[in-house]
């Protein structure tokens, strides 16, 4: 993983923020498991179970708090 | 997912903070699996499962936390 | 659900903040599932299963930090 | 739930705190189900339960996270 | 549990910090299950468990996150 | 485990302070698990499961939310 997908945790509003919360998400799987094969594999299992989809929404809410504080919730 | 959902994460009063919370959860797991038939296949299925409504109730309450902070928890 | 139940994080005592936590517990499962015949249903199923009260209290804990930190911790 | 059970959450060192954790993780348990018959009934199969037990670790490290601010994490 | 095993959440290091979470987790395990002869019969069924492994290191996160806060994170 | 694993949690990029949250979701499993066979043993039945794959990006998250506060979210 030697490309830089992460420059910066600084996004210009909250949905852009939102969106690279689920970015971060997919990366923290695709550490674990980088073959794009089984990704491709185990989508439709995860993509069509309800507490897998919850689980995933759970990680998103996370990142999003980090997120989040690093951008000062886009107060200003 | 072109529109802006998510223009700001203030809220004028606590109660409309958490509805927030929901959206966003909800939106957590529509990035997942945008197919809004699949999605209103699954709803029985969780929304009828004990463990299923739980797991949600906290994806919100990672939300809130989020917003309520976003809001410096509506003291003023 | 037009009426107010949420008009402010700010108890008097720890104890109301907590008991204030378990009722954003329970509204977010209410805002997944909203049939009272449904949760009625389903209450015996997880108020007798170990796992499903320990999952509540999770959900529980993480409202309570939002809660108290709105408070900041009832320190004065 | 008449009685005072949680006057405050300062305690004077990390290890009382981290019981006072404890006791808000039973709480969260005990709100659900308030029946000690049942909770009696149920607690073998959770205390002899490796994923219950790590759940209720869990349960404790969050609360314990809300009493460690509180109390400045015991610096002074 | 009269011993003192909690008498503060400051570390020399952040690798000590990581250790102290690591006590910290198995402490909330065992203020639930305190008998030593039933932890070591669970052990085996946990450590070679996917899940539970996973489910552990998620406790030891969340504690590393208290005593990183109290360390101010080494930052000095 | 004598060797210095965690010298200190900052970073230069948040990039690598997400990778360093991925080294801190392993160490928590390896503090359990010391035995490089049965986690190697493991390793396919998790890379493989969608569940544990979800579970592994969350303590990533967590991991991740305390580097990015030490790190002041690379904000300068």
């Amino acid at each position: 993983m030697a490309d830089i997908w992460l420059p910066s945790l600084i996004t210009d509003t909250p949905q852009a923020g939102f969106e690279l919360a689920i970015t971060l998400s997919r990366k923290g799987v695709r550490y674990t498991q980088s073959d794009p094969e089984v990704l491709k594999k185990l989508r439709p299992a995860y993509a069509e179970d309800a507490d897998a989809l919850i689980a995933s929404s759970q990680v998103v809410a996370i990142n999003f708090q980090t997120i989040a504080a690093a951008n000062d919730y886009w107060r200003k």
